[in-house]
Formats: C-alpha cells, structure tokens, sequence
C-alpha cells in the first residue's frame, strides 16, 4: 500500500477521525457520502447536498457508462463539471451493479424503473462481464480495464477496484474462486493505472471473500500487499450485525493504519456506529435517501431501527414535526400529518422534504461521532445513540 | 357586487396594478397564482414558494375534497396550517375537474398517476354532479352548497363559485342552458355563504357562456349583479388568441372597476400579457410547474412559445445555462447537457430544478408587468416582452 494523503486527527480505541486531502477538496472522517449514482443526490441539487455539510458524494460508473455515456460526461468537463458539484468524488467501480444485475436490487430498482427494459448478465468470464444494457439493449462490456477508464474519463478523486460482489447465498467453493478473480483483476486495474491513471485519483482496493474468516483475512492480506492508497471492504458481509462487525474486523486487520478505509453499501445508524468504531472512515448507502423517497424518515428510535414509516395511518391526524429538535425543513415547517399525506399520494415534494431530512439526521450523526472522537468521548456518544440519544 | 379590499394604485390603459388585501396578507397585482392543487406545488415547499415571490397558491378542492378530505384538513388548522402556507389561499370550485372528468385533461392526468383508477361521472343534474372518486372507487356528490362548505372547511381567502365548465367542443344550446343553471348555482353558492361563510374569505363569481358573445354578455351582467366581490372568467375562451381576448373583454366590461378579476386557467406569457392588459388581475395555470415537470423550460423566445424543450437531443452537449441572466438554481449552477440528461432519465431533479426556474421567470414578468404598470411602461414593456426580450 502506498502512503496516503490522509491526516489521522483523533483517535477513540479503533476508531478515527481525520481528514482525507483531495484534488477536490477536504473530506473530513468518519465521513457518510451520499449516493450521486446518476450524476444527482435524488431530488437534490449539488448546492444543497453541500449546504447539508457533505463534503463527497458517490458517483455510479455503472450507470453512467450507459447513460449519458463517460465519454459524453470527459467532453463536458468531467462529472464534477457535469453534474455541478465542485468537492470530492468517489466513483464505485461498477462491479456491485453488473453482478446483482442478475439476482440483486439493483435489477429490481431498474425494472421499477424502466419499465419493459432490463439489463441482463450474458456472461461472466475471466476477462470481464458481458450484458445487455437497460437504457437501449445493446450488448456492453466491462472488465477492470473497463472500470478504470471510465472512472478516470468521469475524474473522480477516489476510485475503487473493479470487483466481483458475491451474493449472499454464494457457497465456500464460489466465493474462493470468484475472490482469487477479484484479486487478478485488482492486478489488472493496478496496471492500466499506472499508465492512465489521472492525476492525484486515489485508488482503493476492494476486500472479498464473503463471511468465510480464512478467504476474508486472505483478501485483506492481498489487498494490502497491493499498489493502493487505501481499502475498501466489500461483499457480503454477513446475516447477523455481530457477524458482520466481525467480518469488517478481519477486513480491516492487515491495513496500514495510515491507509482510508471505506465500508461499502452500509448506512443503519448502529452498523455506522460500529464501522467507525472498527476503524472505517467512509461509508456510503442509499438508506436514507432512498427510505426518504419512500416515505421512512430516520428518527431517534432504536427499537424501530431508527425508522419513522409516515406512510402509515397513525400520523394522519398528527400536528407534530417527525423531530422537534431537527433543524431540516420537513421538521421546520411541516408536521407529520402533511408529509403522510404527501408521501401517501405519492408527491415529489414528499420525496424531496424527507431526503433533506434523512441526510440533516446522517449530517448530524456523523459529525456527532467526529466530535467525540475529537473529545474521546466516543464510547458515550455510542452509548448514548444506541439507547435512542438524539443527533442533533 | 359588495365592495372589495382592493386598491388601484396605478393603471395603463386597461391594465391595473394594485393590492389585494386577504385575511392571510396583501397579493400584488397583477399576480400569478401556482398551482398547489393537491396542497403543494410539486417538488417545493411553501417555504420556497415564498421566496420566489409568490403571495398567493391555487388549491384545488377536488382533489382536496377525495384527498385526503376537507374535514382532515379542518381538524388540523385548515389548509394554511395543514400545507404550511401562511400567505393568501385561492381554491378553485371543483367544478373545472368535475365536469372535465369525462373528457378533460383531468382525467388524463389522474389516470397517469393513478394506473387503473379513473374517476368517472355518474350523472350532472339540477341538483350537483354524481361522480366515481378515482381514489377509493366510491361514490361521491358535488354541488354549489357542498363546494362552498368545502372551500370553507379549507379556510381559503378566497372562494370560488361552483361552475359548469362547459367544454370546447359544446354547442350554443348546451352552452346556454349549462351557463343557465351555473347562474342558478351561482346564487345557491351566495345563499349558503350568507349563513356560513368564514369571516374575510373573498368570493368571486365565474363567468361563462363559451365563446357566444351574447350569452357571455349576459353571463357577465348576471355576475356583475350578484352579491359576488370579484369576478373570474372561466370556461372554453375560444380556438384563437384574438377569440380569446375578445371572449375576456365581454366577460369583464360590466364588472365594477373597483372588483378585482381572476383569468382561471391562463398561463402562457403572451395571454399573461394580452389578460394584464385587458385588465386581469390574477391569473392561476399549470403551464410554469407542468412544463417544468416534463422537461421544459421557460425562454425569452416567443417564435417557440417561450419554450425551451431540454429533453430534446441538441442539448445533450450544450454547456450554456437556459438562461445566462436568471438568477435561478438551474440556470446559476447548472447546464442545458446536464438538465437534459436529468430531464431524459426522469430524475426528481430535474422536475425540480425546472419547476424552480420556470417560477422564477413568471415571477419575474409578473414583476416587470407590475412595474411597468406603475412607471407608464406598459405598453413598450408588453412589446418587448413580445419581441423576446428578458424578464430578468
């Protein structure tokens, strides 16, 4: 692993907080990076999302190879330019989305979508994933070659290894040969970088080997012995919290404690709680802005997972804010009774308000979490959330 | 018809600039209303809707009444307070999305939302109209007493009367005979109110009669005669632009001067301008938020309509803002290549971000009308705006 530019601040047990210096920008951690995945934070504009206090967002090489294209997005400037978010950018690397293509959310949440049209895995091979595109049919293909061109035409400030995700149900035998692919194809990305590599783009590695401690501890070992700047922990990592912490833990063992570590597709408030409490410095998700679109707002409640369904009958009638003590719009301005009631009809402004909420909760969270690491009071802070404490 | 609060301060020919005075706050005039039919203006808060300079939002009784019902919305405070609104409220009668149901574009558009529920009319008789709710498949009835307490039960600051709307393509004896009995309801609508109307809520009787000359004459003087304090014109204004002012200068002639004058439904900047001049002092339409929601901008460019579709391809590389001079979010931090991109993948983004741009531009030709009004301009302003000049 090569030396990153990133600063360790504070520290509470395993758990950090710094800043990761980017060509963009400064992003302070433990960071939460809202999903971008189409060039938008969903119902947001790019000024918003940074007056929320985010300070990096998650672009999707997946779905913007298809769509506008990545050659399309390097002529208007690169996705910065494009979609009009001037700080740091981190790019997945499309992996997690062509293999659940198949059996995963990402083929359901595009067939809500597009209707008729669905993209469909044709062939998995050592050299890449042949499908059929969603957005016209067409035939594509992507290998890590593929990855890591169009992660550096779209000139986002970190970029991930090109991996494959293994589902959830994969057995001992799938998971070991798929993870040793990973590892080739993480040589591979390594070499096309160090030819085309952008300027200053930090590169990470994507740990695999599904909930098997043996191929985990491998993984990480290999990912660590690599050319990148940082690690990402990826993959299925388990049914039950205490087996995930677990599997993150065995991820995270041979990393350089200098090295950024990302824990990919997490977002619950106890798993971010625990991920930084393992040592993670970056998550991204889509649970709070896709549980906005939905009618869910994130709330003080741990016995209901943090969740407020508004969607349901029993806040028709209500007059009071989802939190008094949120300072977002949805909980300013409006009550619970009018946001059911949009949610229910199905507005757009129901979809916009309880974004805007769940990121301020996410926003007020994680910056909670930087200060108590900052005050080494981090295990109170824990505490306190887990017994339902308020963010704000 | 009763005196109303509402003071001239400057006119132009025709053309009045003024101020209405309402229980939730003064409305300048000429003033563009936006539609928060179903209690938001799509993809915005109230709060927004304010800062753009809007005084005053359209709620639809219609959709209100189904859902989620006036009684709810009695229960919570009234509408002001159920949508967080605390400026001036105008609800329309109902009866434009009653009669338009079975033909209309009404209809069209709750079927697009709705999937597989339509609402549907059962019968139109002396009494009201019988019609199927597109959101339970119950049974529903509507008439000038039920429309009334509705509208009350709202808490509006202003009320419309309860009108058959007739369509386009009705004959001279249809036409007369639906305008008969709307003048019947027009004073059942007046009998109710004696008794039960909410203190301060203005009530403006509807014009109709087609495109007949006489029966909008007679249509006009039946207004004009009845305990009303304002006057709307409503239903089919004919097939051409020329028609259509004509069709508003019999409507408005024997209104008192003093009355202010609501233009239902009109929202295209030359028809804006044509109204204004006729002597209209509001207007409420959907164009501005319907066209934003399908992609199109608003321009200083009468030979397309004042209309720039994004959707179209030659944007998909454009690096220009719809407009360099709009101080709007869209225009100041965006592109055309990446709104046509949004508008294209249907991102609430996009709605969003066009629905903001196309109120900034109304909200600034209303501004420049009112302006130019007071200063003696009017009529070099109406021939730039007219020659493609900015409303910025």
């Amino acid at each position: 692993m090569t030396a990153s530019p990133f600063e360790i601040d504070a520290r509470a047990g395993q758990a950090r907080a710094g800043v990761l210096r980017l060509p963009h920008g400064d992003v302070r951690t433990p960071a939460f990076v809202p999903l971008a995945s189409t060039a938008t934070v969903k119902s947001l504009s790019a000024a918003e999302v940074e007056a929320l206090g985010y300070e990096m967002v998650l672009g999707n090489t997946f779905h913007l190879f298809l769509q506008p294209g990545h050659e399309l997005i390097a002529r208007l400037g690169g996705l910065h330019e494009f979609m009009g978010w001037r700080r740091p950018i981190v790019t997945d690397s499309g992996g997690f989305q062509v293999f659940s293509m198949g059996h995963g959310s990402v083929a359901e949440e595009i067939k809500r979508r597009r209707g008729d049209r669905e993209s469909r895995v044709l062939s998995i091979a050592e050299e890449g994933v042949r499908f059929r595109s969603y957005v016209d049919g067409r035939e594509r293909f992507m290998g890590p070659e593929t990855s890591m061109e169009i992660q550096a035409a779209l000139g986002s400030d970190v970029a991930l290894a090109f991996d494959e995700c293994t589902p959830f149900h994969s057995g001992r035998d799938y998971t070991a040969r798929s993870t040793e692919r990973t590892h080739r194809w993480l040589d591979r990305c390594i070499a096309w970088r160090k030819e085309n590599a952008p300027d200053g783009q930090l590169f990470l590695g994507i740990v695999q080997g599904g909930v098997f401690e043996d191929l985990r501890r491998a993984s990480a070992e290999r990912v660590a012995g690599s050319a990148v700047d940082g690690v990402a922990v990826g993959g299925s990592l388990g049914r039950e919290k205490e087996e995930m912490y677990e599997v993150v833990r065995w991820s995270l063992e041979p990393a350089p404690d200098a090295a950024p570590r990302h824990l990919l597709g997490i977002g619950d408030v106890d798993d971010l709680l625990a991920g930084v409490g393992a040592g993670i410095d970056m998550f991204d998700c889509a649970i709070p802005t896709r549980l906005g679109r939905h009618g869910t707002a994130l709330v003080a409640d741990p016995d209901n997972r943090w969740r407020l369904d508004l969607t349901k009958q029993a806040w028709a009638e209500s007059r009071d804010p989802i939190a008094p003590d949120c300072p977002c719009p949805a909980c300013r301005e409006h009550t619970r009774g009018y946001l059911h009631y949009l949610a229910r009809i199905g507005e757009l402004t129901a979809a916009r308000l309880l974004t805007l909420h769940n990121l301020t909760f996410i926003a007020a969270f994680m910056s909670g979490m930087r200060a108590a690491i900052v005050d080494g009071t981090f295990d109170d802070y824990s505490r306190g959330i887990l017994a339902g404490a308020s963010p704000y």
